[in-house]
Formats: structure tokens, sequence, C-alpha cells
């Protein structure tokens, strides 16, 4: 496709099934992106350190071209390309198996990491209050009950999907006290929560988190009310696009969602907005709580870069063309 | 029923339709009280000024009694017989016939004055958001489209009733342009909004406003995004009981309005909570506008006791009792 | 001109100066109005009290139609004209002629009782931070070093017109210190003061003050530090027609007074907005002074329904055609 | 003493009294204002009702220059001679008389009035946090535990001088639950509380209320944990100085109340502060209980005039020299 | 104890120490613990590197158990455990050694490099107000003494301990002119401070500062009055568990600190609360000034990370266990 | 000059300029440093690696002592000396000319860099208000349009010396619709601007942003209003003595600026303040935008030590006295 160095297999399939959504989900995409970078790095077969570079940016390139906008997957290439270094191949290769390696070891064990992390800022006889449906968010709560506290919830219902009957439903099964509500009940339920827990869509640069729409309104309340509020993100939900100011687009969805059909018929001409999520600015979160440990939200671009590298790092890219484009 | 002086037939019959809630709805008992107080006026036949008034707290007491917690009930009482006043039978006789009348009068005109005022808030080109359906907020926006103003509405659902069905379907039929939105997008589409506009159930003595759950969850968030809210219901919303330290009850509805079946069979074991009504304190609240004009929610106390007399005034109870009671 | 009872001279005089601006500022208007009002009282001569009335009612509408968005013509009207009971021609007349009377008095004292308000806020020692010129404001410093007190005063200059070289001037000859600053300098100097102190263009029933152009950017800074903010107003500024919802419009003025014809001509094709006032929300003001006391702003109703009547109240206008436009 | 009408001995007395501070306490001295107002009504013979008048006035500029600063004093004088109406001696003295009777009659019910409005505030189960000692804040849980209710108390010790023992003890008595903190450890226990309930010293027009040092400090904590604020005081507490802007002037206490004599010793040349009190400022307290109902403080300026007359007016002075004054 | 490699008798002796209390206080902690590793560093006779790792982290592991609480223990195992690095025994001991060195040369210059950073932030003629007694704020004021700055303190009196007093004995011996006040005054006397300078117990990885009981109150105050917040503390105090989500244990504290047994025997059956410490959320903060210079609350986490490694490190863990744990 | 090692020419050239203000601004003085330590690198003919390092801290000491308090100088030095490193001379001197390259490279691209980042933040149609005159402001701007996005733009006047021309000019030019308006009319037409967008005079450790007068105040009314507020700032901007806690001293200006001669002959005798700059809390600021990406205003320190060093490097000193001062 590209005129550049020859592929592994592996990089094309996969680049395939994540162009077609074959695979999907921010972990899954990660994972495989970080799979196809491996066998890129163990089958290319160069003679000069500059070669395999050059084969491993163009890997990289092949990958990040399929869903620039997916949030994990500029992630995975940025740990995982990020962390080539030598002055030969051998040197090369190994630093971006063992980056490979890291990546994929920090993705099995994140969730339950962060659940850990979660689960400590937890207390014994404490009561969350959720909205939308999270397994970051869950595995807080899971874990806080493996250690023996005793967590009750409130869980919104979140329309117009009613993720919260999910959420209900598997904080049920861990034994939780669940209390349904409907959203705009909220404010009234907050005097009963000493925790609000969500998860995240992706995280900004400037602390911003993108959730659920319902999320900033929550947040609002909850600082009015004195409530805190936890954030449960993996780190690959961090938008690295974010880390040079852009703005993430929100998903608008089909109206049906909101209104069905007879109703419809009977309101008339009106329009409908479903917007999927929106931004809770980082002056109403208390801690994101990630894998790497909890972070003020006005930090966490500080894990970012950590992680992923400088804002303008882009390591798929050709070098001049990078400065050029610069 | 009370061993007291006879009472008029109207009396009994609409007393008997209150508690039955054959009479129901703030204004229809309000205007069916005063019409209560003024028939027993019209055929008291009394020898003496007190027998007079005794006769008068007797119908006052055996209509108070129906429905102590309707919040239109006490106020028409305290305003027709809170102006009987006069020396010798006839002239108390007129005083509460020309209070009743004064009253009805107002009710006649209540919601359209009402109307009026709010309309001069909005300005051409404004866009207001509703939350829930109330006909005192609807007559606002119709009074301004009359008066030629170009208003848009963004309509809250509100779930779990949907009412804001309804109220769209009537701002539509108005010549509005309406945006229907789940409840949880509220605060992402207040930055398109330059008023907030919601009814009340009721208005306590201390600026709160009893209004649709979710209302004060909108109002704290209309606060921090710079939008003006505004609350328009009549006069006889003002809960007297409240002039008292009375709080009001929340009524808790039935948790099928917020879970169907399945979902219940589904899920499992969990609590829903549906309560009706929240309360906004008044520092969210920038104007309650009724069919006396404008009010901060912190200068109705003042209205309240205006029309409806002193905290302390029950003028169906017995002088002596009333003393001792206190 | 209308073809109701024949107007006095000094009616038709008033209302003429009103019209052609001969007469203005709030209150010399007010006053003109009154002695018009009384005049007319004085001069009517009817046969029976309807008549009486009637010919009051015309020389209101005569007077009112000058200039029906003059916050203090309304006022004295109201203040007059609302205050004539009686059954008979006479008593009538002493009524008018009497709150006539009761009116230019209280003006005659207004500015000085008001002094006497807002002096007793200040203590010995304390600076005034003061935006554009009010002699109402400036009646309270006055006051106060008349009492004795040590005042200092940071005046903002007020651009486009810099009033607050007038206000800077007229303090200094009262002997305070006086430090001029830029508007945008207002923040750093609040840590140096002790109040802010402004006057009103008018005040609105919801508690809104309407003053200069960056009144409410300041109040916003103000609460921000800490300081509280006192507004000084005789009652005349009392918007009437906000009584009913009505917005106080705001003058835009020329662009030449924010940009000279060389800077305009350098910059080229821009937009320049010069909005004279702006509306300071009751919410960032501690205290309203007026000749009748001090007032938190959202109790400010009570006082203008007290002074000049109903919302609904336009004793000029004849009782059936104001029923019926009800 | 003054070369006025004679005054009757009982005013005489009372004055001495009040001056020498035999009598003292806000009710007490309250309580016998109304009664040397009411015995000089009875005693003074006066051949005209301008006599008569002069008479009154002198005996309240009598009782008035005895303690100026005493905040029930003036409202005494205020309410009784502010009611003096009439056009011959007799019509007066009994409106005087009636006055005198309605003020005492009020003051005996006051407290246990304003103690149900305050008790209907609080729910079963309820957590109230107090600070200092106030026989109207606990009037309010006295009859709250009266109507049934489950109260439990937290209590600030309430340095220096400790007067939330007496709280705890007479709570203890009550049969409330009653835990003891230091007065830092507020913030921390105010997510336990449902309400804060205190007193007032005095409550000024602009809805400032002056209380206990500390008072303030707790307010500004509770609305940032969303705790509301609850002040009991009875009118005469309203403090009618401060209608015309005066400051309430805050007693600064000896600095052995703080710091005792061994550790100013050892500590060395400092200086300690103590005031007694400090002012709340309206935004922060959510409603004032009094035995006349329950007011937003932002509204209280309103039942002050209602109760104790117009900013300006000062009944005993001789309206001339009060004209001349103004 | 544990069946590990030996270890040098310093370590065991400290590690007895650290269990006795006998050697307590943050700073005097942390440098046994340095002192105890470099002893194992030097003394451990390893004949592979994995040898001599395994030894120094059986080291660690018995200091670390002795007071797993204690805040300041583990920050030295991690700081110098944490820089252990080599690929032979030699090179490993020298960067133990080397850690070991850094640390408390870092130890013993923190307390003078922290006042020199706090001092900057004081301009002459400022007023501090202090809570309880840190001497690392008052090496602040201390500095800022020596750079010829004119300091004055508002000292609080910090009940039930009066460490306050403490406080003002030291800086007015720093010739600082000190007022004393009850807790209570302090929002009154905020408006005279330019700063609130208190020091940490410790400091969590969400920007959370644990200090004495006392201080959110005080900050949320000088918040709302425009005072800015300043806490400093070595960065010894930055808790590491709360990397991961731990919350701190409050110690509760015995209630003859708050009551002696005469009030106790006098007020009756009631609870007495004494916690030692509150938290203040990171908003409430305004800079936190250590030896490495001052941070934002929010960027604390960083610098948390950057001194003593990442969430997951417990250097002296077996990587095995620590990966299944994990 | 100093009794050191031998400075290049360049150095005493550029030093001399720098002193004289002939070179001036913060990246012309930037890069003159960067110039002049590279020149010293390369012409340092040192027989040790501890003479090379003594030649260039001569160097940075020469320089450093011409303006040291301009924000940028020491920017330069900290970054090319502080990458000094190596066992020889030559690895010496080649660290430093790359950093020297490094650091100007990075000035060559840092307003295009930033301004990308900034126009990110922008989406199409929207409307920024503005205050003073900031290229690295209008960079953002520019590179929006250049985007393709329709931007308008709200200017403020920015008295006394009316920036808001230049910037008005400026935007004009680029396509863009302008409205200027005075500087008080902002909390105004902050309701018609989706973000505040400023430059910076520098940067705090603490996340205070120095700027023209005026931009707290109007942060403040941004943050109520609902709007973001964006800081575009490159890094040179960053005030490195603020790591330790130095404050900012703000520039004093001539009276002149604030008013004419006439004028103040005119008001007599006052006092008029003209401080050029205020600081706006990090908390009211939502991203500060620089070459290398945004960052919320409480992590720019951790941007500030990772470009420049810990707070205590001053790399130009002589490690003994550095570590004596200490």
């Amino acid at each position: 496709m590209t005129d550049g160095p020859p592929l592994a297999e592996a990089v094309d399939d996969i680049a395939d099934d994540i162009a077609t959504m074959e695979i999907r989900g921010a972990a899954t995409i990660a994972r495989a992106a970080a799979d196809a970078v491996a066998a890129q790095a163990r089958e290319t077969d160069a003679d000069s350190p500059e070669a395999f570079r050059s084969s491993m940016r163009s890997a990289g390139r092949r990958l990040y071209d399929t869903r620039p906008t997916a949030v994990s997957l500029p992630n995975a290439l940025r740990y995982t390309l990020g962390r080539m270094e030598g002055d030969d191949v051998e040197t090369l290769r190994d630093s971006v198996l063992a980056a490979a390696t890291a990546f994929t070891d920090r993705l099995d064990r994140a969730q339950r990491d962060l659940g850990r992390v979660g689960a400590n800022r937890l207390r014994d006889g404490d009561t969350v209050m959720t909205h939308c449906h999270s397994t970051d968010a869950l595995a807080c709560v899971e874990h806080a009950v493996e250690q023996g506290k005793d967590i009750s919830a409130i869980v919104k219902e979140t329309r117009p999907r009613n993720q919260g009957h999910i959420t209900a439903t598997q904080l049920r099964e861990m034994g939780v006290d669940v209390t349904l509500v409907v959203d705009s009940a909220a404010r009234r339920y907050l005097d009963d929560a000493d925790h609000v827990l969500v998860g995240a869509d992706s995280i900004a640069a400037d602390g911003g988190v993108v959730n659920k729409i319902g999320t900033s309104g929550l947040a609002v309340n909850a600082r009015e009310r004195g409530v805190p509020i936890m954030v449960a993100a993996q780190t690959i939900k961090l938008h690295p696009d974010t880390l040079t100011g852009h703005t993430v687009e929100i998903e608008m969805r089909d109206e049906t969602e909101v209104i069905d059909d007879d109703d419809r018929a009977e309101i008339g001409e009106i329009t409908v907005e479903n917007p999927a999520f929106d931004v809770t600015p980082p002056r109403y979160v208390d801690a994101i709580v990630t894998e790497s440990g909890q972070f003020p939200p006005e930090s966490i671009v500080t894990l970012m870069r950590e992680l992923f590298g400088e804002s303008a790092d882009r390591p798929w890219e050709e070098p001049t063309s990078g400065a050029a484009e610069r």
C-alpha cells in the first residue's frame, strides 16, 4: 500500500481488522497494535539501523492510518516505537520487543491494578454514586468488596441507553446494595453518597474528562454538595491528540435512542439532539485512578508525556517530514 | 360532622369533592374553596357578629380538614376569611363576599397576568431551557410569542414520565423551535440557552422552590454556566405551612415509572427510589414570576404574608384554642 | 391633545418640557411631575368624585406619555395618584395635594438622608473603591467625613468618559485621599479597599442594579476578593416597569467615545460597541442604601411596592381599560 | 432630669435600673420598657392630644437615653410609641396601652412560638451542629423532641468561654445524643450534620447575623459542605439602628478569657485579641426563625420595618427636631 | 527474624528502635532508615549482583515492617533502594551508598532550603496567620526575617493542645509581632492577613494536605476571604501509600485533651470526639513549599514519583512476589 | 571584569548589549545568551574537564549578572549549561554546543508550534476575547484561520496604552471580524465569547500567570460566566526564580500614561497608580498553550523543571559556593 519497506503479514492483518472494526475497544486495539509492532520488529530483515527504524515507522504509519481517532492506538504506537533505541539492528529490535512486552504486560494488569488503587480510596461502609457503565469503575468496587469492605451504590439509570441497568446488575452480583434512580434525582441522593465514581471515554491533556453525557452535570452537583468525584480510567484512555490542543470530537448518536417513533409522530416537527459524551473540567474532579496510581486531573498530562512521549512526538513519522511539517 | 353552626350545603358538597379528589388541581381547589366560603357567607343567618364569625370559621375548618396538605386550599381560606372585618353582620358578610370575589377574579386573570410578566423577561431571539411541563411556564413563552418575539426552546425530556414530550408538543404548536434532549444533556446545552424556565409545585417561605425532580440539579448547573433561572408560579403555589417552618413532604412515586417488569426481573434485587420533586434553594433562582409581578425568591415570603396573612394566622381556628395551642 | 377633561396649564407646560428634555435628570423630572399633579388637583373644578378622579388620571396620562421610559416619572405619578382617596371631591383633592407635598419633601431630603445611611456603614479609616460618578454615592462619603471619619478612596477612571476624574476632584475637595487607577487595575487594588461604593442608574424588581458599564465586573471581583459592595440610590431610581418583568433597555452610545478618528482610520473596518450600562445581579451586592434606609437587593421589591404600588397599578389608566388590557 | 412633662415614677425607676444594668438581657429590658411606657400612658394627665404625645415622647427619650445601644430597648419603644394614634387623649392612651399589651403578650409567647417554627424545619433523625449557647436555638430542638422527633447534636465547645458545655448539658437533659468537639473540628463533622443551628446576638437590616465569634466561619464551611444554616432569634434581636446603616459595635473582651497568667508569662510580649462576636453575611444563612415565622435573611428588613417602623422613625423624638436633624 | 540474607547489626538495631519508637519524628526515622540501608550496603558480602540485591531488599523489608504507616520510612527506603543500579556488586553497592548520602544530605539542608523558598513568597510588611506549630512553617518566617523583612503574625491558639502558644513564643523570639486569637476568630482576622501559613503532617498524591484539625476549615475561609494559603512541608512528608489510593488514617486522640474531669462530670453522658488531623483539598491550597521548591498541590504527585518512585514500586519486595501480588 | 577564565569576545559583547538593552525582548535575549554560551564553548581552550566547566560557568555568570530579572536569560543559561555533561573536554564541548543548537532550534519553531496547539483548541465559528497585545496569542488565531476556521474577536482596548488597537489591527488583517470594547464592557460581552485568549509576561511555578493589568479581573469574570481561559506563552516565559518561591516584581509605570497634564491640573493633589501587570491564580486559567503542548497551569512547574532544571540549579554558580549558600 505505502511504498515503504515491506510490512509483516501480521501488521497488514491487524491493520485491516482495526480498519473494519473487527478489532475494537480501547484495550483490544492497543494490544493488537503492540502485537503488530512486535511482529514487525521480529520479522524485519534490515541491513542498517536506519533501515530498521524506517521499517518500524512504516508499520507504525500503516497502523495509525487505520483509525487515527481511536484513543488507544497512537498510545500503543508511541509507547512501543518511542522506546526504540540503540546503535545496531539487534539492540533496536530488542528495545522494541521489550517495549511491546512491557506494554502488553501493563495492559494485562491494568484493570486489576487500577481497581486496587480505586478500592483503597473507598472506606468500609461507603456509598458510591455511578453514572453509565464502566468496567474500570466497577473494578474499584469489586476490589473494595474483596478487601472486605461493605459498599453500597446509588446507580443513575443513564438515559437514553440505560447502561445503569447493567451497572446495577453487576454491582448486585458483587453483593453490593443497589438503589436505582433516574438521572434527575442525582442531586437529591448525593447527600447519601460518599463518592461519585465514573469511568472515562478519554482524558485530555488539560485534565478534562470525556465521559458519558451527564457526567459533567453530575460532577458540578457533586462539588456543590461536597461529595468527591473519582474517575477510574486506564492510561490507554489518555488522549494523545489533546497534548497538542486538539479537542475531542463528541459523537452525536441517533435520535431514536431518545424518542420512539410513536412519540415522534405525536410531537411533530422538533429537533432531537443526542450527544454521547460531555467534558468535565478538571476542577470538578478530585482524582483520576489509573493502573499507575491516582492523580489529580491537573497533573495527568505529566503521566501522559511520561508514558507516551512529548506532545510533538509521532514516532511513526519520518524525522524530516516531521520537522518540515513543524 | 362538626358540632358547630350549620354549614351551607355548598360547603359540604365542595368539602366532600375535595376530600374524594373529585375536585383537584391547585387552581380548581382554590376556586371551589372560595365559592364555598362565599356560599356560607351568603346563607349564614346569624344574629350577632360573633355568631357570623363563628359560622364562617366553622366552614373554614370543614374545608381545611379535607386535605390540609393541599397547597392552595389554606391560601383560599386565609385570603377570604382573613379579610373578614366589620362590627355588624352585614359588613362582615360583605367583606367576605368581596374577598371571595377578589380572590376568584385574581384566579381568573392569574395565568395570563403571570405570562405577561414572564414574557417581559424574554427578549426577541432568546432560547429557554425547560424541565417537566408547567402551564404557568408555557404561558410566559406564549405571551412572548404574542408580543412578536422569536423564542426557541431546549426541552428536557424529564424522566421518568417524559412530561417534556407534552411541553415540546405545546411549544411547537405555538410556533416555537424545539430541541429535545435527555435530562443528562442539560449542562452541554445550557451554553445555548438564555434562560432556564420552569414552573413550581409549591414555593416555601424560605424561598425554596419545590418542583419536579431534577429542577435543583438543573439550577445548580445553570448558575455554574451563567444562565439565569426563572420560576413561573401563581401565588396559590405559595405554601402557607412553610411560614411556620414546616417542610414540604416529597411524594415518592411507584418504581414502575422508572423500570419496567422485564428490566426488573433481569436486574434482580435492588431498590428503586422515585421521588416526584426536589427543592431548589433560593440562591439558585433569579426570579419568581407571579401574577403580582416578579420577585427574588428571598422576598416571596413578603408577598405570601401580604396575600395570605401572618404565619400564625389560621382564621378558621377559634381564637381561644388558637392562643392556647400557641 | 387627549380628548379628556381639561388639564391645568402647568401640566401641559411641564409635560412639554419633559418631552423636549428641557426638564431632565431623575430628581428634576420627579419633582416636576409631582408639581404638575398638584396643580391639576388644585385647579380641577369637578362636580363629582368620579369627575375629579378622571381629571387626575387624564393629567397622569398626559405626563406619562411624554417619556414612558424615564425611571422617576411613573414613580412620581404612582406615588401621588396612588395615594388619592376619599368619597368626595375635597377629600380626594386634599389627599393628592398631601401626597404631592410628601413626595417633594421626600425628594428634598432624600440625598442627605441617604448619605447619612451610607456614611453609617463606613468606619473611620475605611477606603472605598468607586466606579463612575454618582452624587448619591458621594453623599455617603461626604456625610462620613462630616461625622469626622477619615475616608480614603480608590477611584476607577471609568472609561470611556472618565467620570472618575469628576469623582476624584469632588472627593479631593472633601479632603479625601484619592488614588486614581485604570479600570483594569480594580482587582489588584480591591485588596486595599474596605468597600465598593457605586450609584445606580436604576434598580430592578429582581434586585438587579443597572449602573455604568463595568459595575457588574467590579462587583464579581469584589465578591471574589471578599470586599462588600454598597449601592447608593434614591428610591426614585427603583424602576417601576421591572415589577412586571420588563427588562431595562441598555443605551448604546456613540463609538467616538471609545475611539477617535485617527485610531479609527488606522485600525480599519471593525465594529465598536459602547453600551452605557450593565446589570449587576443581586447576589453580588451587599446593600442598597436609600433615603428610606438600607436594604439587601433581594428585598428592594418590597420597598418599591410600598412606595409606588402593586405591580399592576397604573393609576393614570382608566380602570375599565386597565382591566380589559389585563 | 429632662425639662419636659412629668414622668411616671415607674418610668424613672425602670430607666435607672436599665442604666445600672439591674435590668438586663434583651427580653427583660424590652418588657420593662413596655411596662414603663404603659405606666406613663396610664398616669399622664394631659389636657390635649399634643400634650399627651409630648409626655409619651418624653418618657421614650428618658428610657432610650439609658442604654441607646441595647438592641431590644428601642424596639420596645418603637413598637409601643409607634402604634400611638388617635385624635383625643383617651384614644391615644388606649392605643399605647393596647400596643404595650400586644408587645408583652408577644414576648411571653415568642420563644415557644419560635421553637415550634424551628422544630418544624427539623426532621426525625436529624443531627444539628451548634455553636455557643442560645436558648432560642435550644427551644427549636426542645420543641422537636416534644414532637417526638429523634434529634442528635454535635456541639462545638466554643472557646474561649466554652458555652458549648452548657449547651451540651441542656441538650443531654432533653434526651438528645450529644457529641462534643473542639471548634476546629467543625468542618470534619459537618458531613454528619443535617443543619447548623445557632442563635443571634442581633440581626442587621442588611441580613447580617451578629453572633458569637466563630459563627461566620462555621457558616462558610457549612455552605461549602452543603449543610443548611438556621438562625433562631426572637424579633427583639432585630437591630433597629442598622436600618439606617449603623454597624453593630463588636465587644472586645478581656484577654484573660483566652490565655491564663502562666501562659502569658511564658509567651511574653504578644497581643491577645478577643472579640465576642462576628457577622455572618446573609448569603451564608438559609433561614432566620422567629416567633413570626421563618424568613430568608434578605427579607428580615421587611419584618423589622413592619414591627418597629420606618428606618427614620424615632417616635420618642420631637417631630420638629427630628425633621431638622434630617 | 526473616529467613533471608543476614542483616547488618545496625539494621537490626535501628529497626528495633523504630519499632519501640525510640527513634521517632519524620526526619529522624528517615535518616535512621537511610543509615541502616547504607550499613547493610557496606557490610553485605555478596557473591553475585542478585545476592546483593536480595540482601538489600531483606534489610528494606526488616525496616519497613517496623512501622509501615510512618510516612517518612518508606520514602527513605524507596529513595535509597530505588536508586540501586549496576551489573556488578561494587557498582550496586556504590549506587546505594551514594543514594543514602544524597538522601541524608538532602535532609540536612531541607528545612533551611524550604525556609528560603517560603520566605521568598513573603513580602516586607506581610502578616501571616498560623495554625498549630510547624518548624517547617516557622523556618519560612525565620528566613524572611533574616532577609530583613518585617513580618507580623496572627497565631491561632489551636485547641485542644494550644500549640499556638509554642508558635507564638518562637515567633516572638524571632522579633515578629504576634497577635494571639482563639480558633473561632480566624475569619474575622483573615482580613488582616496576607497569607495563611501552615505545616503538614503528610501530603497525599491527590494533593490533599493532612494537617492539624482545623486546617481545612481555615483554608476554606481563607479562600472565601481572598487570602492565599501556603503549606510548608519537607518532601519526606509526601505520603507514599497515597500513590496507590490509600487514604491516610486520622488519629483519634483522648477526650481528656478536650474536656477535663470536672466538666465531664457536670455535663454527663456525652461523646467527645477528638481527631488529631483533617484533610484540606488541593483546591484550597495555593502552594506547597518544599526544599525542592514550591508546587501547586495538584502537581506534588509528580515530585513524589520523581523522588520516591512509581506508585507500584516497593523496592524492598521480591520482584516475583510483587508481580504475583499485583 | 570577573577574575575567572577568559571569556570569548562574543560573550562580552552580548553581555554588554543585554546590559544596555541593545538586546531586549524575551526571545531575543534568550537567543543571544545561547549564542554566547556556544561561542564560549567553541573558543574555550581548556586543559581539563574542570577548567572547561569553570570557563563555561564564568561565561554564565557574566551573562546572568547583566539583567538577573529578565525572565528568559536564566532559562537560556539553565537549558544550555544544564545539559553540559561528559568526562573529557570534547564531550563537554559537544554537549554544550548541542544544547545551544537545540535551544535555538526550539526558539525558531516555538511561536509557530504554539500557534498550532492553540489553534487546535479553537473550533470553527468561535469568538475569542483578547486583552492587551500578544504575538503568541495572535499566533493561535492566525493558525486557526490558516486551518480554515472562521474566528471572530472581541478586543478589549486595554487602557492605559490601548494595545488593543494593535491587536484589533492585526486580527483584522488576518480577516477576523473584530469588535472593540472598553475594558469595563468585558463581562457583558463574555456571553458572546467562546474563549478568553491572552498572552503572558511570565508564568510562575505556582501556576500564577503574570500578564497585563486587567487579566486577572477578566479571568475571574470569565470563570463566573462559564467561558474558558487560554494563555498562550512560549516556555521561555516560565519564570525560573519562582521555582524557589520568588515573587515577580510588578513594574509601576508613569502616571502620565493614565492621566494627561490638563486633567492632572484640574483634579489636583491625588495619587495615580499605574501597575503594568497583575497575577492570575491558576484556578482561573484552563490551559497554558506552549510550543511543548498545552498544560493545566497547575502542572506547568513540571515542564519548567524538565526544561530548565531543579529549583536549586544555577549551573553558572561554583558548586562549592552554591552548596555553601544553600
